[in-house]
């Protein structure tokens, strides 16, 4: 299970900075379980875990069974939420670098999360002289990045495949019933997978959007599901203490006290999209009504290199989540050197993950005489079960934690201010007086 | 050339938040100028694009072309400086997805940069059976992550090259004549190549610490060379109006105001790695003593579906510096599409570059009406002489603003209190007192 230490924060918090903030979390809580909070339309991933659509996650398997039968490469096209979790389980499960591995699954590209006809053009360019399967991910259907790089890619594959072909290559993972994409898959006989009506994109990894690539991929989606429920029967039944509202209780004492900065620091590189994945969950649960703890990422011991100075003795904004494994996937021992030209032999006989342990206590020590308080997340290993585990322990904790701070966890109202001023800009109908008053606005 | 546009930020600043920075400025550009500031030993990068050594950088790129012969693959071996410029590099001007491109230059795996041992493993398993040369980079050749990276591999290829062999395939970046490393390399008839006395690891992309596995990924160190010293001529010839100085006032003057955080944010896939290599730029430099901005950064479009809605709306502590890419690779033109369920025929016939730049513009609004100061940045294109110019430019900035700040932008002092906490957590000898404190502040 997911163990949450802190006893290398306790010292910067008075007894009353956490013990004030109980009537929020009792409030936190209550929103929780009986779903009647800001957002509360966004609650369905409270009980994904045990309340899946059994029938879907079945045809999600075959639907990962048939693409690795048939393709060198899966491209997975959605922006945000809509591949930052299945990049995130990727990388965490099976390698940072899964595309340059030795694997028997499938390549998988992500795109249509950018406007960059460079990354766009990379993505066709490596899958040519590929079998190639595509899993598009957008709710509407119209989200522009997405729907751009479908438009691109469908005309690519229309040359290689027939119609019929493409039914066993196109999946869509969209709205049960309405939009764009579900009108257009239906018509042209794609499979098609659902993205809830009340699970918002951050908190979609659990869903079909996150389970097929993961699927894909060659990950066990049932040990993840498993593991996700557990955690919750864990939370719910561990109540007000359950580690979860934990995390969030200490983050906003912290922010009361004037953090405005936490970072995420892990010490294996197969946690790094996972940090990115915790950006977009907290970033964009809490940041709002100019309120909000920024998320930042580092990975140790190489960025103790870069921004270690900073942590250690910059300006003083900052709380630190160190993220901790406790089993590595390979055990290495450090060999013995008769020549000891690097003077290391003391290390000898010592494996790897000892000598990573002590570098984060060391570090950990270090910051925590800098000023910093630091907050110890440990997981079991680079598995399904605890990776679920993971996922639902932040999902509930940023619930809580957004509804402690006093926001909607789970709406993202500025999200839509840059589309609009970009539809304007790009001459969508519907937008030509806005653009005018744009245009005005750069000429300053 | 670089261009710096502050007119989506100056309405943030009153003429005097500029105006009254002048004399720090002066001070720093003649502590610029007279290397006589502090750190002033470690100044060497400001001559080195016309200053360098012309005989071994004909050593390294003969390296390179030996080693992109004779290897399917070249193991970087370095942590922090020693290899995040380098990466930054060949991610901008070949690929961020370099090792899984088409290409005819050897794969390149950075290693020894952190003690994961599942992260060297994976380094290990993905050459095996290819073949491979190997660039050591550290100046001491006891800095522990790197030198224990090299013993596993050492340990490897000994198994498969013959001693005569390795020395064509093992290449050791360190002090020009003294260290572990150095006498090494020298007993074992190893090419050696020089980290320069006065240029700290943030600072050493042009020297052969970047340019060695630069070369070997088939980029032109001479036109990287070319650009750095065409930015340097122009910088001082604009004297205290040059384009760095101008972004080390600004950030300066919004730092004064409150700002603790800048968010590098760029539109392109492959400037991520840059984002890193400034982040230890300007975070090592600047971090120390209580003071400094805190950088963070962004790709967007995606990252608008992440921290995008905290920039927008969260907590006001933060400008933003959009690095603005002129012009791309690949011209890639929007496909009219008959059935237009996606709705986006209203872009038919633009091409990716100006979408993407119209997203940038109404972003930078937006983010504007939201209280964020923008600088805007722009580049030409993904070419050498492009980034030789940044890599100046950012240096040259960074230096001045350190001076500004009033810190010394060239040491780095936190980075010894994790070392020294780690050796001791380690049994290094010489450090039993200090691991014994460490217990006890362990057990609280």
């Amino acid at each position: 299970m997911i163990r949450l230490e802190d006893k290398y924060a306790l010292s910067f918090l008075k007894e009353d900075d956490i013990a004030s903030l109980t009537p929020a979390l009792q409030t936190a809580d209550g929103y929780i379980r009986n779903r009647n909070g800001a957002g509360n339309d966004f609650t369905g991933w409270i009980d994904l875990p045990v309340n899946y659509d059994k029938e879907e996650f079945a045809r999600i398997k075959a639907a990962a069974k048939r693409i690795c039968e048939t393709s060198d490469a899966l491209i997975v096209i959605g922006i945000g939420g809509s591949y930052l979790g299945a990049k995130a389980a990727i990388d965490f499960l099976r390698s940072p670098n899964y595309n340059s591995i030795k694997k028997d699954t499938p390549d998988i590209y992500f795109t249509g999360n950018s406007f960059s006809g460079d990354d766009l053009k990379e993505v066709l360019d490596a899958c040519e002289g590929k079998r190639v399967s595509v899993n598009v991910i957008s709710k509407s259907g119209t989200t522009t990045e997405s729907a751009l790089a479908f438009r691109f890619i469908r005309s690519e594959l229309e040359k290689r495949y027939s119609r019929e072909e493409l039914k066993e290559r196109i999946y869509c993972t969209t709205d049960k019933a309405r939009g764009a994409l579900k009108n257009f898959a239906d018509a042209e006989g794609y499979e098609t997978f659902v993205i809830p009506d009340d699970i918002g994109g951050r908190f979609s990894v659990l869903t079909a959007v996150g389970l097929l690539p993961i699927a894909v991929a060659g990950c066990d989606i049932d040990g993840l599901m498993q593991g996700a429920a557990a955690m919750r029967e864990q939370c719910f039944a561990d109540g007000l203490n359950n580690v979860a509202y934990r995390y969030a209780v200490l983050r906003n004492a912290f922010y009361n006290q004037g953090k405005r900065i936490e970072i995420l620091a892990s010490y294996e590189g197969a946690f790094r999209s996972m940090a990115e994945w915790w950006k977009q969950l907290y970033g964009e649960s809490e940041g709002k009504d100019g309120k909000g703890i920024f998320p930042a990422s580092v990975a140790f011991s190489t960025d103790l290199h870069s921004l270690g100075q900073f942590i250690q003795d910059g300006s003083r904004t900052m709380f630190e989540t160190v993220v901790r494994q406790e089993k590595p996937v390979n055990t290495l021992t450090v060999p013995f050197d008769e020549l000891n030209t690097d003077t290391l032999n003391y290390l000898a006989g010592m494996t790897m993950n000892e000598i990573n342990d002590h570098a984060m206590t060391g570090t950990l020590l270090a910051h925590l005489d800098g000023g910093v308080p630091n907050l110890m997340l440990t997981y079991d290993s680079r598995c399904e079960y605890t990776l679920g585990e993971m996922v639902y322990f932040f999902e509930l904790a940023c619930a809580a934690s957004g509804y402690i701070l006093g926001v909607n966890p789970f709406d993202q109202p500025g999200v839509e201010d840059y589309k609009r001023n970009m539809f304007a800009l790009l001459g969508k109908p519907g937008y030509e007086s806005q653009k005018e008053a744009l245009e005005n606005k750069m000429k300053l």
